[in-house]
């Protein structure tokens, strides 16, 4: 053991292998739900290191876990005895290249950087998520995560063109392509994106950039149901030739815990039952989003389809409006004792879902209550209860209950956020058998010690 | 062996197991490049007897070929000795969804079939390309097809929600997911797409369908160079917000070519240097992309950028248009002595590979005769070689040539077409030994026995 952490300092230098109390601020997740004590943290700064790091690990079958900024929420970094691998110090932007839309980011670099590297340069990189300040690219390719414009963007998959990744054995597997069209062979790529690290371990990225929208239009509104809502979207859709870059439901038991922890952010008018943060975008010099967006809710207004409407006249009220949305985890996050849950569906199942739940969380755990945040235009719901006692069995009852509801009516108990730890047994009640039995094969043939964010994503 | 056929009769009907004469019209690639004696075609009807021939096949280690359409370049379906597994009777459509936007179609519906479904609803699956009557969904997935409107919607795995697949043992593993989200471990599905039935045989999937334009603006034009052309996508790319959904470049010894193969569709002006099929298309109502398309290309031609200009105002003066551009694979593949290659780039590089190109095949064979056609805005260009004599070492040797120049210039040898059987060779020239080894590890752990179209993608 000493041994292992003496040549683990010989290869990146001692003051990059923590132990003990250095560590310790490693050995948690944010949302307090995951303690662990890791064996040592190991933080290299380039991909040789990486490499040599894992031959040895291999070497000596010592369990590995990667970790970027650890926003997750399902205990994917959870490391007890193992080697935690920050991926922090990997941070370089190796290439900017505005004529192709691309940037060569190394896992370390976070989401928010990329925000501000594409735009000086007049381009976008549209994936955005309440943790933007400190998820990562490692992270975020591994978890393929969403967020608030997949609605037009797709996820973190849609968004990445190559990888760089070093193998379970420490072998660099270069998949670093820049191009759009690369047909040689199997897709690698993207399945290293979303294995949550039990495959590979993500040290660089091709990533697309996007024209950066002209200008915005930004509402937000209050209407009765979510079939009105749903039909409100595809007609802003339409009118605006699918420029609708975010479309999030905020229900009113969101609005009333956001007026009370969040005060400043609380609802600008009474909140209705359905209310919806819209944003469209154009990319078409001339176009004028606002006037859009007045036109469209204009009519809907006039017709008594939307109840309460604001748009942002001013980029401190749209910035205003989206911390309403963004602020979703920190008042999610605000005692262990709870369950949160990330499924997604057809869209015309939302609200039957919703119901349900609603009525069988009560006979489960009377008293329990909910909190329901949602990608609305993806059919993505977070949905979280607060259970009236602290029981792991009862938590553990609500989770399956919520898991069945979803696979029920053709979702998915996983939409974004991943398995990791917290999903493994959903996995093995309702994912194909066949499906696991593949995983089982390929992660057996890449990573033949299971050296590789053990116990994670197969149950 | 007659055992096997016999068997084989038992499970799906003696007149669906062809032999002899009735499977000769099997054995060849249309192009002529290829030619093979099967064992057998075997036409199944359901997913069941997918199913079944594979169990029968895995118990007896009997290579098995599937096929849909048979419209490949590469000799993906060569089958010499092997059962033939055509999807050709799999062909229900499923379900359609016009709510969802989604298809659920099998295997052996074909492309254009697709197309008039999703018209059908007011809705559009946009992959297309010169075979799409033929073409079938199991095959232009399987190679990850791409086609005249990638630069707007991608290749054929970014259209794709979901696939069922047959496994080399005959379990079935079901990936029919609706969802735009749904994170529930590995990207099985694309893995399975472009794998060229190498490691599962697709028998159904989940299409995405897209809303229709309401109109398209379509023009053929003449500029001097690549550089001027690349310079026009960009203008006309950001004058209507990204709405070109096909930049196709016809040098001008292709419109040579086809003015004498086929004298109807000789192009409308003399041909200039570079000539370039543009088709914009919106989705908002009210727009019109004849009159954008008119504006942007009136300032083009004033400022000299553009010496020719035709736009197109019927459908039957589109329809020519796109002709001109469909007929390439016919009017290309008009001797079995050619090298046909396919090849992408960063799009600032294509004009210093025809350069180099041209300059190298003449060394290599003086007299040797070029056809490019290219996807100009994806950065694919489609080079196909006439050597002067029929001679296998010297179609080789310039494949050799091809992908090495591809490669040094940040490109790759095989953009749309797949790698099958004629560049195996490249692949293991030019791939990456450590995702070859990769690839190796999960071609082994998925198709143990080696029994799924062996030879095919892997060197």
């Amino acid at each position: 053991m000493s041994d292992l952490l003496a040549r683990l300092r010989d290869l990146i230098g001692p003051t990059h292998v923590l132990s003990g109390t250095d560590a310790a601020a490693y050995g948690r997740e944010w949302t307090g739900h995951y303690h662990w004590t890791p064996l040592a943290v190991l933080r290299p700064a380039t991909v040789a290191e990486v490499s040599a790091i894992l031959r040895l690990a291999h070497e000596t079958g010592t369990p590995v876990v990667p970790v970027g900024g650890n926003t997750g929420l399902n205990g994917g970094t959870y490391a007890e005895g193992a080697l935690m691998l920050s991926l922090a110090r990997l941070n370089r932007v190796r290439e900017v290249n505005p004529t192709a839309r691309t940037v060569v980011a190394e896992a370390g670099v976070v989401l928010e950087a990329l925000h501000g590297i594409a735009a000086e340069h007049g381009l976008a990189f549209p994936l955005t998520y309440g943790a933007k300040g400190s998820a990562m690219v490692g992270g975020f390719l591994s978890t393929n995560a969403g967020g608030s414009n997949v609605i037009r963007y797709g996820s973190a998959r849609a968004l990445c063109l190559g990888v760089e990744v070093v193998l379970a054995d420490g072998r660099v597997l270069n998949l670093l392509t820049q191009l759009h069209k690369d047909n040689t062979g199997y897709d690698l790529r993207d399945l290293i994106i979303g294995a949550e690290g039990t495959l590979g371990i993500i040290t660089a990225a091709v990533l697309r950039l996007v024209p950066a929208p002209v200008a915005y239009g930004t509402a937000l509104l209050g209407v009765e149901s979510l079939g009105v809502a749903l039909d409100l979207l595809n007609r802003v859709q339409a009118a605006t030739g699918g420029a609708v870059e975010a479309f999030e439901y905020m229900p009113a038991h969101y609005m009333a815990r956001l007026a009370r922890l969040r005060p400043e952010l609380a609802c600008p008018f009474h909140p209705q039952p359905v209310n919806v943060l819209l944003e469209i975008a154009t990319t078409r010099a001339g176009d004028d989003p606002s006037t859009l967006l007045e036109e469209v809710l204009g009519a809907a207004l006039d017709a008594g389809q939307v109840a309460e409407a604001v748009i942002a006249t001013s980029e401190a009220q749209r910035r205003k409006l989206w911390q309403m949305r963004e602020s979703a985890a920190e008042i999610t996050f605000t005692t262990p004792d709870l369950v949160d849950c990330d499924v997604a569906f057809p869209l015309d199942r939302l609200e039957t879902f919703l119901h349900r739940m609603t009525a069988r969380l009560a006979t489960i755990d009377p008293g329990a209550e909910e909190l329901v945040i949602a990608h609305l235009g993806d059919g993505n719901i977070h949905y979280t209860a607060y259970p009236t006692r602290t029981d792991p069995a009862l938590n553990d009852t609500i989770r399956a209950a919520v898991a069945e509801e979803a696979v029920a009516l053709g979702g998915t108990f996983s939409a974004e956020h991943g398995v990791g730890l917290s999903k493994r047994a959903t996995m093995a009640a309702h994912k194909d058998p066949v499906a696991l039995d593949v995983m089982r094969a390929i992660k057996v043939a890449l990573d033949p010690k299971g050296i590789l964010n053990p116990g994670k994503t197969i149950p």
